[in-house]
């Protein structure tokens, strides 16, 4: 991939003192024009070789448009903030919103690529990593992102030429290490398997550009001509949501499906109950509090009809803990800082950190439950939602998270009772709203898109729990009991 | 994703005996209307374990449909023919037409799953098998293909029964092997195993569909239903390609590229040149000769300008060897059956046996040029045309198959003046169309096209080699040379 890259690109003085003028003109219009519109964020990947002048493109860029409305993220090594996240996780918390740039001098391929040259993973995993960078950025795109990703190229004796120039400038001297050199050495080695990177994820949506990076007016004006024709281009034909093209996912044939199978009519008598709350409650006091919880961390997600009590089951869970190691966060219609990201964006901001819970009162499964149900989204878009989902647990379980899942079932009769008792009983009625009662009619499609829920994200490892919640108390204790079943069997492996 | 699938799903009798005939009649209608329409293939795989109706689903649906425009395909260990080419090869030469439908009863995951059971693959492996199989799905569903993928699951208990039932029946003995009740054993990490991949292979283009499969008229309903619902839709709803949403790639902004580096000026006076040829072809000859070229093949790519002496090169590198080793197949115009087909279809069908040669004169890189150019595809397919063909060398690579690639270069003076002697000269004149001339005024965009290519399609392993041809003889030489170069090299590996 690097042959175009090196073979003396290089701009006349003349020219690009005539022509940069005029560039810098119209980006910084594009520029106003994409915040203005704020329809989808940019995003620049800034990767390549030392010395081929990444970190003075990243800077040239800062200046040549409104700094304001771009930010640049450089990677060193993880902080501690970061390192008791997944490793996406410090990527996706400065994911730029809509109308806004972001600029990453090193990215999600920065390890990829150190850790092969090192020889620090095979080639299968080196694999796998890619699979799930390309998976990524396919999610990304699909969000609408606008995703550019430069490579900056020189050969390895331009780079020892720069190298040793600097190192004769009194004022550059700083800027060469040992570390400096020998990577000059692995050379080669960086390149074969950065090429082998870069085609795998060169995709349709998301291509590499090499730059040559010797000459600085060759590359200053690439970039800017990229960036200001992928930005207007853009701009001009806004993205729009395709079709889904894949067969339809019906609702079942026969009136069978895994929430008619469950026995709502179990009930938890009260002196049971309070023994086994006192019983679970302490269990998961305790749990929580082994030494080995402190190398991990719960996320717990409740879900469940209208009135099927996730707040009293929260309540009971959340009891058992001080309050300083668990957080709920309760999820509603998305904020406008949110709705500016990709989808799961609003999930990843409160993952826990070691040693710590999050309880999510709803969560990142409205998209496949109410959006889908209320064309909130597109079929596409929930379509691939399982899949993104599915890649979103696999991430936090990967990183020793255990992931909890309680569908809370209740029956629609039982429902109706609820909802009536909570327009009679004055503490409950601000419980109750017209939107309730609308999604009732809603009912049957919510059951389909219920089965489909469980049936494409129930995993080995982040599998769902049907909680049979017309008795509160019998709900509860299952709860608790699966959560302490779950955490015990997690922390033995 | 099996839960749903165990809870005794079952159709009744009498509704049965009323939904088929209707369910029938439409199958059949919605089948003539996509045999008419001819504008998407079907393909439905069937996979799932031991004794959940998979082939009485596949008798079925040739049953209720129109045998002439159904194609069920089993695959069993490979036969002779498919073992000397590639993996995918065998699913590739059976992909149904537009119009007509493929059922492939065990298929591209049938292997990946009994490996898995057998622990004859590491998790990496796994996942990168996963990887090669998504990439797939994805270009037959870019390429308008309708992909359904029906999983048919039954719990253990129930595939005990029903080999139990089968060993007592006189008639179904047969159907029971020692292997069966091997595979009963090994149920839960079967299906461990499969859970896993169906979740990582159901994207939003071909999810999975898991039936349950004990009661036949559940199975069969949903089955037909699901059918006649993915059909009919994508009827009424065309596939419609999305515009890219790429940023562009540009042409380079300095006048600078791969070809104009180029050392336009060399030649090989006659006398050097018929030393060389007669030295390079002996040595190719002996290098196809070689006992270990018998476990390889080589595939040899020719692209260039019109008039670049594509035709002349090829000669000289067949005359070097045995007329049985070697096929040349030369690309012009698509047929009407390679139409109906994923676009590199045809040239799947050539891969050579091991031991082989084959000559593609133009190749499936016309997509990322005339095509492009042309505009006879649309932005979107060429993009992601550089991952297919990428994927696709990868394969031929990974089987042992030398890929060689060269461009012919010429001067844009050089074509003028040899389209002119082919004016001029009686017997070429056959040569010289004005398609020709119409693409010299395009030499420009071919330019960017050709750059574009090389950078993004010369791998490591899949070289491009570029050609100084406005000498004839040099450019033979150089082809020879290379071609044999890289012979040895990949032979001594």
């Amino acid at each position: 991939m690097f042959e175009s890259a090196e073979i003396g690109h290089k701009i006349d003085k003349k020219i690009y003192k005539e022509e940069v003028p005029e560039l810098r003109a119209s980006l910084i219009e594009a520029q106003f024009n994409l915040v203005q519109a704020a329809k989808f964020p940019v995003i620049i990947l800034v990767g390549g070789v030392d010395g081929a002048g990444r970190s003075e493109t990243v800077n040239l860029l800062s200046e040549w448009m409104d700094p304001r409305h771009i930010q640049v993220h450089g990677f060193g090594p993880p902080t501690d903030e970061e390192r008791q996240r997944p490793y996406m996780w410090r990527f996706w918390r400065v994911l730029p919103p809509k109308g806004k740039i972001g600029v990453f001098f090193g990215s999600w391929y920065t390890d990829m690529v150190e850790d092969s040259v090192a020889d620090k993973v095979i080639p299968a995993q080196l694999d796998q990593h890619i699979h799930q960078i390309v998976q990524f950025e396919h999610m990304l795109t699909a969000e609408k992102a606008l995703v550019i990703k430069f490579w900056f190229h020189v050969t390895q004796k331009t780079q020892r030429k720069r190298l040793k120039a600097f190192e004769k400038d009194p004022k550059l001297r700083w800027r060469v290490t040992k570390q400096d050199w020998e990577r000059v050495k692995q050379y080669d080695k960086y390149c074969q398997v950065s090429e082998h990177i870069l085609r795998e994820t060169s995709t349709a949506e998301a291509p590499w550009i090499v730059v040559e990076g010797t000459d600085h007016k060759y590359r200053n004006l690439t970039v800017g001509k990229v960036l200001l024709e992928a930005i207007t281009s853009r701009l001009s034909h806004p993205f729009k949501e395709r079709r889904s093209t894949a067969p339809p996912l019906l609702p079942p044939i026969d009136n069978q499906h895994i929430l008619s199978t469950l026995d709502m009519t179990q009930t938890l008598p009260k002196p049971e109950y309070k023994e086994a709350l006192e019983h679970y409650q302490g269990k998961l006091n305790l749990l929580v509090r082994q030494p080995q919880f402190a190398q991990r961390a719960l996320v717990a997600v409740f879900e469940g009809w209208d009135s099927a009590g996730k707040g009293g089951s929260i309540r009971r869970v959340a009891a058992a803990m001080d309050a300083r190691w668990y957080t709920v966060i309760p999820i509603g219609a998305p904020t406008e800082e949110e709705l500016a990201q990709p989808y799961l964006w609003r999930f990843w901001r409160h993952i826990p950190q070691r040693g710590r819970v999050t309880i999510f009162d709803r969560s990142w499964y409205g998209r496949v439950l109410v959006e889908r149900v209320e064309n909130l989204c597109s079929e596409s878009a929930w379509m691939r939602a399982y899949n993104e989902i599915n890649d979103f647990e696999k991430q936090l379980v990967n990183h020793n998270i255990i992931v909890a899942k309680f569908w809370l079932n209740i029956s629609k009769e039982e429902q109706l009772r609820r909802f009536k008792e909570r327009e009679q009983v004055r503490f409950k009625q601000f419980k109750i709203t017209d939107e309730d009662w609308r999604n009732r009619e809603k009912w049957d499609a919510y059951e389909t898109a219920i089965c489909d829920m469980v049936e494409r994200t129930s995993t080995l490892e982040a599998p769902w729990t049907l909680v049979e919640a017309n008795d509160k108390r019998f709900a509860r204790i299952k709860v608790l009991k699966t959560l302490c079943e779950q955490l015990e069997a997690t922390m033995k492996q």
